[in-house]
């Protein structure tokens, strides 16, 4: 009623008493509903009298022809370039063929739950408030310890920081090291998430070419840019590993230009042949590879998780930068990937995964070859949960990706990983989570795409 | 070898079975280290021939006396700017008086334990891969509803996008709304870490002075800001509540500036006299209202789950955002976050924590009554887990801030949160983690603190 005026301002509310008695309710329910107007600011106490209805300004009334609207200009300019950027999170159910994405069905829950179950109910303090903005302790000397062992990573766990995933950890580095304008020398085809952290920086992407042969790193990129983006254990999306020669040259062309690396891990993890190549990081002496890494694959994606290792100039600053973006990660899933890394639970599933993996691998490349033969060529790189399949010349990416969605079959079109234009037409297909029923029939489907689009 | 050149390019290895034979070791041994150094990029391989070291760039040494270095300039002038702002995140087992710090005893741990149980051991797909950017479907509609039942939210789940906690929702709005030089109506004091956000993601701050009346709204803003920031449940940190004609006000100058508001309901849960203030978002008609809440205070700080409510002209834009930036939520989190809204265990919560609370502010307040008369008098703002204190003219903040951390007492000065100039001085106290014993020490310690500086 003094919303709409029908108590107008320095309208005298009756006394508790009265109203109480009028509606036959407890006064006490009327003081409290005059105490609540008072406190919300529509009747004005007055000490020795009647309360009085506040002067206020005309209640904007609910209508379907308000004239008022919503701010004209959406979103600025750069919310528009970070809206504008190409995504891929597919379907749920939809195994066949998600890029990146590990096997569902595969991960030990059991042992999993038992580990939360503890940290979960363990209670107190340690794990209540946000006092490790870095990461939990516990968690950031298991990381230290598992990235030398496995990644020939040089680092003490103070330089690790626990992240919220690997994207997160562009987004947050492309602020802290790029300013608008700044360029990155950044693989193309490369990978879309990274580009487009560095694109809603401001920053400038110069091209790194790669192909089959590896990373072109002549002529070096001039004018220098600030910071080189790689993935040497894997490239992204290619497959491919960087030689030991183009890593020495990557790192000397880096000190002349000054700049800083960042080196993606991407599925560093996840090799079939021999065993895993050591990180680059380990062979920079002058403290400017950023390694970046993340429990998505190694786990699974949904847990939220990457890290990241960082010279000396940089960790110290990393409790502000962090504070600043709210970008750190719940203690408890930290506690309980930390005890899943000590008691040995991690390194098991790893290696029972790159045995599954690599059996579905072979099955992949054995299916494409005797059904897509002369449509679809696979690359024959030997890491990574994911493989490229060229496409005949006459076969456009985007359109095979639209038909394929809507035969429920989740691909990624190479030629989105191109900011340059030029793309070679392709797909990037994930292998790692179907099954042997999955994944015959996800051919089947894709060899019907292609078809459809094949002219 | 080859690294210190002891073998030089060209050199032609051993046969597998010679080196075998040498090292009395198996010659599969040999044949996969042979293997790995060709993948790594170290031998050649050649067809009927042993293979021999590749020509490599002079390899960077390991040396005291490195002529390398890491780049000169570390950060980005962004970086700095976002290195250079306050921080609190206080000390464990510092409970006395942590800002903004609920009870860590108080949690029920155990009905929360088994509700992660159920769901980290669920297994198969659901929780598992990266789906849900905007939050896992059950979890928005749990927020809605509560939402609309508590806070007088006017909203559906497809508005309610979950995020990793306020303070990067802050960040995240900050930059999708605000290009380099826009400027924000921003309260002063105010939330430094929301005024963090908006100056890293390079705004320029226009002062809305906020007193014990409230919010000084005359004159309006001129030039028209893009964005306000407001905190109307209970002001941060002053603890005021903003009245209704103050509310009818803003949204009216809102709507003349054109300009967005977020609505930051701090402690809008936590009010101890009559009923929460619905939100402001309830009154706007003009679709220009951004809710945002965080369950940092209702449930814990270190599950880094928070929540925006958005207009239709954003939400829809806010997949791609956050696939840009990374800042989505762990599902397995949500999905225990969503039952335990569900079962009524949080609602349960809140109801024991509001007289938890409402106790030991009571008792707080006598305490300081009694024990730092004149020298700190308390602000009666009646709402929050906080309360700020106005220090004797004579004192200054940060010095007693500074002492007071020496002797384990944890508050935060207000000066901090203004970014003016011409700071009142006091302190911001959180007495909600106290119990009795550390609530009456904590007093002591902080009275030697002020009369160490009184002077």
């Amino acid at each position: 009623m003094i919303e709409v005026r029908t108590l107008p301002p320095g309208f005298e509310v009756p006394s508790t008493r009265a109203l109480a008695d009028d509606l036959a309710i407890a006064r006490n329910t009327v003081v409290a509903t005059y105490d609540q107007l008072v406190t919300e600011g529509f009747l004005l106490n007055r000490r020795g009298a009647r309360s009085i209805v506040i002067v206020l300004p005309a209640m904007p009334v609910p209508s379907q022809h308000s004239a008022a609207q919503p701010p004209r200009r959406a979103l600025s300019a750069r919310g528009e370039t970070m809206t504008h950027q190409p995504i891929h999170h597919g379907t749920p159910g939809r195994f066949a063929f998600h890029p990146g994405m590990p096997d569902a069905r595969s991960f030990p829950y059991r042992e999993w739950s038992k580990l939360v179950t503890k940290r979960a109910g363990a209670g107190g303090e340690s794990l209540f408030g946000t006092y490790h903005v870095v990461g939990l302790p516990a968690l950031r000397e298991a990381i230290a310890d598992y990235l030398r062992a496995a990644r020939g990573v040089h680092c003490n766990a103070e330089q690790v920081v626990v992240t919220t995933g690997a994207q997160a950890t562009f987004d947050l580095l492309a602020r802290l090291l790029l300013d608008p304008g700044d360029s990155v020398w950044m693989e193309e085809p490369g990978y879309f998430g990274a580009q487009s952290a560095f694109v809603a920086a401001g920053a400038r992407l110069v091209e790194l070419p790669v192909g089959v042969n590896g990373w072109q790193l002549t002529p070096a990129p001039s004018p220098p840019p600030r910071l080189f983006f790689v993935t040497p254990a894997c490239q992204h999306p290619l497959g491919v590993t960087m030689p030991m020669e183009q890593r020495l040259r990557l790192l000397e062309i880096a000190d002349q230009c000054d700049a800083w690396v960042i080196e993606d891990d991407f599925d560093g993890e996840y090799r079939f042949q021999g065993r895993p190549i050591p990180a680059l990081q380990g062979m920079d002496r002058s403290e400017r590879v950023i390694y970046v890494g993340t429990f998505a694959k190694i786990l699974f994606p949904a847990l939220r998780l990457g890290f990241m290792v960082l010279p000396q100039a940089l960790h110290e600053r990393m409790p502000q930068a962090l504070s600043t973006t709210g970008q750190f990660a719940p203690l408890l899933l930290q506690a309980a990937v930390a005890d899943f890394i000590n008691q040995g639970l991690m390194t098991r599933h790893l290696k029972r995964m790159r045995r599954v993996y690599a059996a579905r691998r072979r099955q992949f490349h054995e299916l494409c070859e005797s059904n897509l033969s002369g449509r679809l060529t696979l690359l024959s790189g030997d890491a990574g949960i994911q493989v490229v399949g060229i496409l005949h010349e006459s076969l456009d990416d985007n359109a095979i990706a639209a038909t394929a969605e809507q035969l429920g079959i989740n691909v990624s079109p190479l030629s989105k990983y191109y900011r340059h234009g030029r793309p070679t037409h392709g797909l990037v297909l994930g292998y790692a989570a179907c099954d042997d029923n999955q994944m015959r029939h996800g051919i089947q489907r894709l060899g019907e795409a292609i078809a459809a689009n094949w002219h």
